[in-house]
């Protein structure tokens, strides 16, 4: 997979691309990570890339111009059609099946906005998506694609160790992991649960799976609507709403 | 106001914390932000900060010890109480609202766990709060530790200048942001909307509320559900319906 990012902060970037997961998956070669600074596009001569808007208001737009020579450059020796990604509060909000759907394309471009708004040209004619974190503003597109990245990339075939790919399989699962401890059994006062000492692999597993659906439970009750509850959850419910 | 980051990739940090907003709002004096190896603080010989879980699983916990001394350590010389969070895809989905009630505190401490689990004394007894930035996996909490500290600082005061924090008015209204559009009026023949080039601004204003509108009604219907309507926008509404 390639990714591209057009920013006018390139330089942000280079703590996260250079560093754990993403380091290593393009020692591997399962991506090629760019970042474009578009400015370098601007035909304007002092390199400007943003301009007042039509019809007033306080803010600075970023201009067509740039942004489409930017896409265009990135996209002149690849065969296959990219995904071309707004970072945009407005967008669609981003989620762990939008991640798996991005992890099967071959080339993603995230352009990312500063302070400024975009040109509505860019994304009535240049964009494929445009997507968001969250409902939170942040001062621009950088970090959200950063995110995003991460969590594309270590989707990829032979990015993640066994270890690491482990943590999420609860969550996958449709409930929240449950509750779990290491060494010491006792760290000032605070104990492990027996149970987990015991050596019982039956009662610990037991133990976990009510833990999960408690947690779910109270953390997370929207996760439990999309999932068929067997005989015995439907009980342990019961019994969750019987005690709060 | 001042972020202690805990993350055993403090070099991560460099290109978001250095460059920009938050860049700025260090040299204004806004926002301490410190990042701390909480790895510095084991206790192991071999400074490890892992372990295996109780009750047996394939994944590695970060044990209790070396986090406990770690935030003991950067609370020792604030007289405030601080906000403990853990960076956790379990915990509370962060949101502007979150953002605001965090830009109110005098001390932040962020726990960034990577791949690990984390032992649920460090839950249940040390931290305050446990927040998520969405519904997708990462490879650590340190991506959600940027965002979170871009979402505060930008709130604090002085920190962004006048046209910097317009962009996002529309948002805080409660619509999304109307299109807009810069220089050129003929972009590759994709031409800038008459009205906003008319210079009748009654007009310009009517167009851009409904267009905020329209966006909003067709992208985050949601948003219209908590806002009181006025008759013109509920008139406005039964002519997208027709519409569609």
């Amino acid at each position: 997979m390639k990714i591209d990012v057009l920013t006018l902060f390139p330089e942000m970037f280079s703590g996260v691309f250079n560093d754990s997961i993403l380091k290593r998956a393009q020692e591997r070669g399962a991506v090629e990570l760019n970042t474009v600074n578009f400015r370098d596009f601007s035909t304007n001569k002092h390199k400007k890339v943003d301009d007042y808007p039509y019809g007033g208001g306080a803010g600075m737009l970023l201009a067509p111009q740039p942004i489409f020579d930017a896409v265009e450059s990135v996209c002149q020796n690849t065969k296959t059609k990219p995904r071309i990604i707004l970072m945009c509060p407005q967008g669609e909000r981003f989620t762990q099946a939008k991640a798996e759907e991005l992890a099967k394309e071959e080339h993603l471009i995230f352009i990312c906005g500063h302070y400024e708004g975009f040109d509505e040209r860019i994304r009535e004619h240049l964009v494929t998506d445009e997507l968001s974190l969250g409902d939170y503003v942040l001062t621009g597109g950088e970090l959200a694609a950063m995110v995003m990245t991460d969590a594309v990339v270590r989707l990829l075939p032979d990015v993640l160790g066994k270890q690491e790919s482990h943590e999420n399989d609860s969550f996958s699962m449709g409930l929240l992991e449950f509750p779990q401890y290491t060494r010491p059994v006792d760290f000032r006062g605070m104990m492990v649960p027996p149970v987990l000492t015991s050596g019982n692999h039956k009662e610990i597993e037991k133990w976990r799976h009510e833990q999960s659906l408690y947690r779910t439970y109270t953390r997370r009750p929207d996760l439990l609507d999309s999932r068929e509850l067997t005989d015995h959850e439907k009980i342990l419910i019961e019994k969750f709403k019987q005690q709060s």
